[in-house]
């Protein structure tokens, strides 16, 4: 029996030649990963260790993005606690206001993460390099404290699940409307602690961008990580991004899978997710007539520069409709210059969106866009969990940025098609 | 015995030929003005009131703007109350998300306030309007209810100190130097209940930008308000902003004043306000060896365009010091715009800084930039009392714009000219 894409990647960091689903393994990690929200608690499990130590400070990520800049005191103490730790430690890649981001736009945009790499993060949204070829995954504080103080994780390799991608999707049609019909699909729970291996000749049709949308939302059908293969994209990604050496693992050919799902990209629609499960989907045209209050467009999810381009491309020359908020966030400073270089920030704010400073703020419920009772939202977010972003009576509607854009023009759910786009 | 120029506007308001300092008097508003805060506690007064109505629905401003995009639930709900009653009421001047901007930014820029007006607002930052040869004050939510339903306002007519400016200041001294250095002289209470009547022809070489942070400064040495004559610059400005006619009032010249203070421009040094009243004021040279950890430059008193103009000329081609955090806020979007379109945005971002969306945010401890204990800020804000920002053992240093972005990129407290500026 040959193994996944995910199983040789594990199985190459624990220095074994094989290994299987279920299996226990200890993995060298490439990168350790933490937030303003996760760090200080990982701090506080290292400081009973009696040894305090970081096992490389070139390999550590830690990421103020959440709440910053920050929202109350407790977010400032908690930076304040990170930002020492860095210097006691000497962390390279500390990232504060000012060089910041939302962690997973921005370590793949830093280079700091390559294919081949193992990764684990204390956010659950760690996932999202597996568009690079790595292995990343989310874990507790915990975990990524050992990970800080040695190196070294444990894991349970997965089993998993083989998503067959086929043909091209259509205009207005991407990444996010691949993993939410995907979700759709298996349920949230669809892929619980399983590997999704991306495969197919429908691959090559998806841009970078849309694949770390897609490897960003695996946690949300369960799956510990989402990953795909390396093709010309993704090492023409790397050379522009790192100076990193990668490796490439591809899956065997008699690789075992519990599971295919084949998913034909050009008969895909615009799809939303319907509050309160990522899973509720409805296609575009299912959806009816929903009255909207406020669109969020931004986080780790889908904040990059494709997903401005997309929102721009609807906004340019129209106005957000009367009363609702149009709140659009980068997701770090690179893409917000970027996106000032080509005109999309002035056609935000011409059209009657604001546009924040790069944090992941409403998805979470953290600030800059929450709910009252009763609102409802189109969110280009990954999660619609009851009260996440606000009021517990409020409404989250999961969709592309595309969707989010139309959306706000017309202050109902829409597809761009309603804009005659 | 002759009035001032308060005093004229309002006998004029009162319909009245004369009045004098401590009559009472009931004068017709030509604006009522509230924000996010103190509107609902206003909606809520009005509600008891047995007659529900307003007395002009083109005579009252509702700006969304400390908490916006919505930091949290409660301030989420408070915006919706006041967008629902803005709706009943068919109010014309409701800003929310995408229109917005600080109240006293945005108002001179919709043309909203001119010359001779009699203007209360439910936020103490009011008297900002008096730059524009308007009466402008703040007032508490109810007198704002009662101002909304009746178009009128009980005032006690204040008594006044005349400040006579002469000369020109110099490089990097802006109009922030200015009130700073007055309330230097005179104190928190210095004008406690009178009207600081600017004066002298040091008036003419001061921007509008100037003197409205000036202005917008008085309520912080007790002043009722803060007004300037009219002049050239002012009637340009009207012009392009409003079709509303102005009248000009001008103070008799035997009006009384209980004091005279005399500002040579020409002599004033860049000033610093220091922790915990902006009545501790030292010159830049005085400043002695302070580090910081944040710099904001932004709100009500310095998020104009020349503000940011003045910031962006000191951090082109420099960097934000390590570890600190600059945070950049355009007081509204049309500002935003300007400065985007003039390379400003792309300065301060290429500089290390972050900018936000037009929002008061951290001048009151909302969020966007709340400071930990311990940690130092300068900013351009207008107060610098305890805990005012964060945690109670902060501190606040007010200054201008060019010493706030001077101090970002040297990590301390510091003057333009040690950046050989």
């Amino acid at each position: 029996m040959g193994m996944t894409m995910t199983q040789k990647i594990l199985a190459h960091a624990a220095g074994l030649d094989f290994v299987e689903p279920g299996q226990l393994i200890e993995a060298k990690l490439d990168l350790v990963l933490g937030n303003d929200i996760t760090t200080p608690v990982a701090i506080h499990e290292m400081e009973r260790f009696k040894k305090q130590q970081v096992f490389d400070r070139d390999k550590i990520a830690l990421v103020m993005d959440h709440f910053i800049p920050n929202k109350d005191i407790k977010s400032a103490e908690h930076c304040k606690q990170v930002r020492e730790f860095s210097h006691k430690y000497d962390i390279t890649n500390y990232f504060d206001v000012g060089q910041m981001g939302i962690e997973h736009a921005l370590l793949p945009e830093k280079g700091l993460v390559v294919a081949g790499d193992v990764v684990i993060g204390a956010d659950s949204h760690t996932c999202t390099y597996g568009a690079l070829g790595a292995f990343s995954t989310g874990v507790g504080s915990t975990d990524m404290a050992a990970g800080m103080a040695t190196g070294k994780a444990w894991f349970k390799v997965p089993s998993a699940i083989k998503v067959v991608l086929t043909g091209k999707p259509g205009k207005w049609v991407s990444g996010k409307d691949v993993i939410l019909h995907l979700i759709g699909e298996i349920g949230v729970d669809g892929a619980l602690y399983k590997s999704l291996e991306f495969t197919g000749d429908g691959v090559a049709s998806l841009s970078m961008d849309d694949r770390l949308t897609i490897a960003n939302m695996a946690i949300e059908a369960g799956g510990k990580n989402g990953i795909f293969p390396v093709d010309e994209k993704t090492v023409s990604y790397l050379k522009e991004h790192s100076s990193r050496p990668y490796q490439v693992f591809e899956a065997d050919a008699d690789a075992s899978y519990e599971k295919t799902v084949t998913i034909d990209l050009s008969e895909l629609k615009p799809t939303v997710s319907f509050p309160h499960l990522p899973e509720n989907t409805k296609t575009i045209d299912e959806v009816g007539e929903i009255p909207i209050d406020q669109v969020v467009i931004g986080s780790c999810t889908n904040g990059r520069i494709q997903d401005l381009r997309e929102a721009a491309e609807i906004l340019k020359g129209r106005k957000v409709a009367k009363d609702l908020r149009c709140i659009v966030i980068p997701a770090t400073q690179k893409i917000y210059l970027q996106a000032l270089e080509e005109g999309l920030i002035r056609t935000f704010i011409e059209s009657g969106a604001v546009v924040s400073t790069p944090t992941c703020g409403p998805c979470l419920g953290g600030y800059m866009g929450i709910l009252a009772a009763h609102e409802r939202c189109v969110s280009t977010t990954n999660r619609n969990f009851v009260g996440r972003m606000g009021d517990v009576t409020s409404e989250i509607y999961l969709a592309s940025p595309a969707v989010a854009a139309a959306s706000a023009v017309t202050g109902k759910i829409s597809a761009p098609s309603e804009l005659g786009l």
